[in-house]
């Protein structure tokens, strides 16, 4: 493998954060540590808008104590944007990577980030200039080719199904019509697990939309009104990118002027709008009194406290390898967590291409859909060891 | 005190579950359990609406594992309900106690809850039938006079307490004004626990808005146009129950028809109307452009797994304490919780009259509001003990 590339190491967190993302963040630091050619370890603030601004946190010399309790703080810790490098801003980014020495480059992302990697990998081997260059997976949404499960889910998914399983004791008490909207804009991984925490068809959510099935109006509120005719109540687990059959999201049939970010993805997130329509769509449709909306927002992939032990030491070992790896010889990539073993439940984590993760999404496998409004109770092997185990509960009353 | 009085007892959940309502119902189990006179041990289903259906739920013999695991699990086990009972339906609840043989009541709840108690106990003074009345405070408003702090507070703090401040550094990582609604109708004690993880000025919530002060838009304006400009970021924390200075709530501004509960209460949680007009507000009048508003909802009360130990113990002894009170001789009342040292923290369980507390409601105490737009740091000696340590956090970008 030659002489180590003697250089400066740049880590990136991009996206929307999660609970884990600062163990990749740390992990990454951990792998590089004491390697041969690897300098300084800079983290840039609020991803590539502090590398084009020079914007750097020194992460060299952190002890030990203090990246444990970094890494075990939710949210991107170094600061995270959603800017979309365009070739300009590519050039200012090598600027940087010139002047700084840069020779090892980590970014923390979701499918847009494994993306902005591959562009800046590309350039970098146009212009001869010697980068190694890591992706580490991370999204609440899971929504990564070639990974079984993503860093981020597991902690979102716990947050997701303990949630409903209050909610549905709470929809049990007061009994009505609930809705709860999750995160999720093109697959309907999160909102899935609002399952997981079901222990007979009695306990909600009783019905489940996520966006791999067309949302149709009719059939939801027919959905809504047999189980709520049979049970007397009905928790509903919705998908925030849910959308009708010409691919046109439910909440932009609201919203007035439409937001978008840099990568042209419609604000889904942040507002009730979703879930105040589809109350009222009920209320008037059919004429249900108890109807009420939640809306699960940020709260879900940040929460203080809420965190699945696999999935932080899945991401810390993620990004330990990104760094292993960079540091091994001319090498470039992104991490993919690889299941093993379901019991008992191993993972590995494989290299796989920049170009084989970049811009692409994965959703859920049709298989765990059942009539286009639920979750196949096998879903559960799936998602538990990811997840952890859950908060027992006991009920007297049904 | 004579012979104790023989016959059967019910206890009742009313009101909005919290995560550890089931404590005090089982506390009530515990306490009732042995005593001399005290027959079967009664649930109603539903509250007052299972005892005039005669719907009850025999918890006399259930074994010790069982009630512990229902006293861990979040929402009321009993089932719940909002009816607030009138002349008629009081006639009917005593009909149920005298075919049932009832000669002990309990009935577990907040202020409006505490004023049915009161009138089922002068009902039964007036027809000369013997009843041992008592109310367990519940309320995650916190908004119970006499008492220090309500069970059921110290969870649903805890929980808005970590989601402020995973939030927070959310709202750092990527920078924006965001708004949560957290609930509360006229005490804005939770939406003050949002403070709780504060670490310094840096750390939102920067602006905290509660019912006790009435909401001005224009003050509300400036003061989010001050913290944006100095932070370029800002965090708000406000009541879903907020209020212009004629009263009128927020919420009904918008809403075309407001639904009310037999309480005459407005309907407050279950939309996301009032984040997204506070949202739409900011967007149009400061021009900004990152706005999101999230409302934290139902899951405030009964989330599965984020209790405060301290509140579950507390639920769990009000309970036992009104049981071996209701047991000791000719004897109502309601419990309250009274502190009696902050450091250790220790609080005792006092009787108190029914009319000390029926249908009368506890503010925050105004030394606690700072500019009428955020909570002094000195809140936290009074709401740590009742929360319990929260999950540390670590940041290196501010």
């Amino acid at each position: 493998m030659g002489t180590p590339l003697e250089g400066n190491a740049i880590i990136g967190q991009s996206g929307g954060p999660t609970a884990v993302i600062n163990q990749s963040m740390v992990g990454v630091v951990e792998g590089l540590r004491g390697k041969p050619g690897v300098q300084k370890i800079l983290g840039a603030r609020h991803a590539v808008r502090g590398i084009i601004n020079h914007d750097f946190i020194d992460l060299t010399d952190i002890g030990q104590d203090k990246l444990d309790a970094i890494a075990r703080t939710p949210s991107a810790g170094l600061g995270s944007s959603r800017d979309k490098p365009d070739a300009a801003y590519c050039e200012r980014i090598f600027e940087a990577f010139r002047k700084e020495n840069i020779r090892y480059f980590f970014y923390i992302g979701g499918n847009d980030s494994s993306d902005t990697c591959r562009i800046v990998n590309e350039m970098a081997k146009q212009q001869d200039y010697e980068l190694h260059c890591f992706h580490c997976p991370k999204t609440i949404d899971n929504d990564l080719v070639k990974n079984d499960h993503t860093p981020g889910y597991g902690s979102a998914a716990r947050f997701v199904a303990q949630a409903f399983m209050g909610d549905n004791l709470d929809n049990a008490a007061l009994p009505g019509i609930k809705i709860n909207v999750v995160m999720g804009r093109h697959a309907g991984f999160l909102t899935a697990a609002s399952m997981l925490g079901r222990r007979s068809p009695a306990d909600g959510p009783h019905l489940i939309y996520v966006p791999e099935v067309a949302f149709d109006e009719d059939k939801f509120l027919a959905d809504v009104d047999k189980v709520f005719t049979e049970r007397g109540r009905c928790l509903i687990s919705v998908s925030e990118g849910i959308h009708d059959a010409d691919g046109t999201a439910l909440v932009t049939k609201l919203a007035e002027d439409v937001e978008k970010d840099a990568h042209g993805n419609v604000q889904l997130s942040g507002t009730g709008a979703l879930g105040d329509l589809l109350s009222d769509l009920i209320k008037k449709k059919l004429g249900a009194k108890r109807v009420r909306a939640d809306t699960f927002g940020y709260l879900q992939r940040c929460f203080n406290g809420v965190v699945s032990e696999a999935d932080a030491s899945e991401a810390r070992a993620s990004g330990r390898k990104a760094a292993e790896l960079a540091t091994s010889g001319d090498i470039d990539g992104s991490i993919a967590i690889v299941r093993k073993s379901d019991a008992p439940y191993t993972v590995d984590y494989e290299r796989i291409e920049l170009s084989d993760v970049a811009a692409k999404t994965k959703t859920l496998d049709p298989k765990y859909i059942v009539d286009g409004n639920n979750i196949d109770e096998s879903f559960k092997k799936y998602l538990a060891p990811i997840v952890g185990d859950l908060p027992p509960v006991e009920t007297i009353l049904y």
